[in-house]
């Protein structure tokens, strides 16, 4: 494979090869050539050809030998997580953040900063705006080295990208994120709700990588669902599933007034669960009285899909402890089967990493589907590395 | 392929490529040799050996020609589903049916017998033993002609075929149902709840067959749903899908007592139906109530999942022109997206041909994996057939 091919159908065949090599090297460990061979169902030689193809081209990489192995050890190819980067954002009520990670996933820099549901459309995305460029400055990338952005807000989201409804930010409904964010950083994006993103995150790395199905509930401030079906993220016939909440008979709506009496009407729950936590008897009764209200909706979700895993995250699961105890005697007071409850280990973080992972599945379809591996995509991919250091960090 | 195989690997590749056929032919119209040569990657020859072997032993026959073909038609086999017999069985509050249909599905005789709730244990599954002697005799074929038997039942259901729990049924749980239908009928048995299967059935021959993600509603004196998600029916973690219905606050428990009351605290509904039909403003009334009280905990389910279709079924759907406008008036109230409603054409019968699916589930695994192609599985077959009309109906 020294010499150019001639043809177009010679090309495709390469092109072909060179994704079988790439997708066996992107889902495991580093593989000898012989493994990789095996793996693809290409000839040694072939595979050998592509291997070295794709090194040239950066996207492949020579793995450190194993440790203690005896012998001279076979050569193994690992892919390179350092050829590009991507982005992933989360637009909430009272913060934006922002991650630029490798293709592993691997968070490079995090960013956030503060806002208010009150804020308006033009200011929302100012600051979204000065979030991102912080995060790229911080990961040390231009806009130019991003292949792909994951957005994640509150409200629901139709199939291109647009906000079709959002209760709770002001001026939101209606906003183009996608064409937003594809201006802004110039790489293909994909917007989804924020509560489906994290339930995604868990399923991909967190407390849920090994469950099936999943029920994910966003606690904060407002509160969310995420359903994995099956090992998939369930969107929904017209992308608007897990809005339970917005049904009154299930407390939702009113079960933070619980704790924002405790708090005056203001929305700072965070003092409300430390007063809990030292004995405060109104904040404990507080608690107790959210907790029952979240309860109806979450054994109405139980009740319905039976899942292997009750998943809590968002705010309020930093306050789990004081939480978890009287939500599980709620739910078996409620349910016919009680499912094993965890709690998310992303603090603040998860919808962000449920972004990051809405832009690696971009990046990864692409790849497998050739786009990142035609010419022009392969030029891209030349210039962006050409053009600043990502590849070498 | 005259001569009997010498080596037991052999004998494996035979059964292989049967499989391989039988599943194209039931998969499909009647196919010619090279159509089915084509479908299942064996040559000519090959195909030509275990078409004529299949038909030897009762399982493919030869399809009439097409009617208007010039020329002399190509020959066409087809899968004989007349080749065995499977049983659905509804085990419900106040009847019991039983279906018996040839291996496609169609119904060749079907029984019912009239039952009350009170019932005890024994008495019910001495009723259900009626039942099914009645459909056999029906279908003029015996117990030992039957390949499968599927059994619906309200209830919870566990993995092996016994009554978790049922609140409706007297003396029902703990019922090992699988071991009454194996002892019964001497074939493979397999149990699982009433609106699960019923759902089922929708799917596959019923109102959804094109819906990849559907809501199922039976409605009748108790309300339970099942879910179709992404093609398939939802059982949950522990077969306990769909049981939003056990939940207070959305209604279901006490939605039929506003017919209730109307009909003098009896369970006749069908006269609350017919005289709200008819214009009697109490029963109109009665009626609106119910729809709104369902309505809650369907509108959790649209909420929740967004499928692309409500199906109402049960008893309740035969009087759906008074139910479906007020229940569409409060879906468009409560949900974001309402979707298309449709109402089943089953009848009373759509339980039971749900479990005419679970059965045949059981052969066509048993089939593909080759249990019923095995020498112990086809001298059962040729057994049934010698034994028996059923083959040659």
């Amino acid at each position: 494979m020294t010499e150019e091919p001639s043809g177009g159908d010679l090309s495709r065949l390469r092109q072909l090869n060179a994704q079988a090599v790439l997708r066996a090297l992107r889902d495991d460990k580093p593989l000898t050539l012989t493994e990789l061979a095996k793996r693809t169902g290409l000839s040694r030689a072939s595979t050998e050809d592509v291997a070295r193809e794709l090194i040239e081209r950066g996207w492949v990489a020579e793995a450190e030998p194993t440790a203690g192995t005896v012998g001279r050890p076979a050569r193994r190819y690992r892919f390179r997580a350092d050829a590009g980067r991507v982005l992933g954002v989360d637009i909430g009520g009272h913060s934006i953040r922002a991650l630029v990670t490798d293709l592993d996933g691997e968070v490079q820099h995090s960013t956030s900063v503060a806002v208010t549901p009150q804020l308006g459309r033009k200011e929302r995305l100012a600051a979204l705006d000065t979030c991102v460029a912080a995060a790229l400055t911080g990961a040390d990338v231009t806009a130019g080295q991003i292949w792909s952005t994951g957005v994640a807000t509150t409200g629901l989201v139709d199939g291109t990208g647009k906000v079709m409804l959002s209760d709770s930010l002001a001026e939101w409904t209606g906003v183009d994120l996608a064409a937003h964010l594809r201006k802004l950083v110039g790489a293909p994006a994909r917007v989804e709700n924020d509560s489906k993103v994290a339930a995604l995150a868990e399923s991909w790395r967190g407390v849920a990588r090994h469950a099936k199905d999943v029920v994910f509930l966003l606690a904060g401030v407002r509160t969310g669902t995420g359903l994995i079906i099956d090992g998939k993220l369930h969107r929904g016939f017209g992308n608007a599933a897990g809005e339970i909440g917005a049904l009154p008979a299930i407390g939702w709506l009113k079960a933070p007034d619980q704790l924002r009496a405790w708090a005056g009407g203001k929305d700072e729950f965070e003092d409300v669960f430390l007063a809990a936590r030292n004995g405060d008897r109104a904040a404990v009764r507080a608690v107790r009285r959210y907790t029952r209200d979240i309860a109806i909706g979450v054994s109405a979700l139980i009740l319905t899909l039976d899942p292997e895993l009750l998943v809590i995250g968002g705010g309020f699961s930093r306050s789990a402890d004081l939480v978890l105890q009287p939500l599980r005697a709620e739910l078996d007071r409620w349910c016919l089967r009680t499912p094993e409850i965890r709690v998310s280990t992303f603090g603040d973080e998860g919808v962000a990493l449920g972004a990051v992972r809405l832009a690696l599945e971009q990046v990864e379809s692409r790849l497998y589907d050739g786009t990142e591996l035609s010419p022009a995509g392969i030029a891209g991919a030349s210039g962006r590395r050409a053009s600043g250091s990502a590849g070498e960090r």
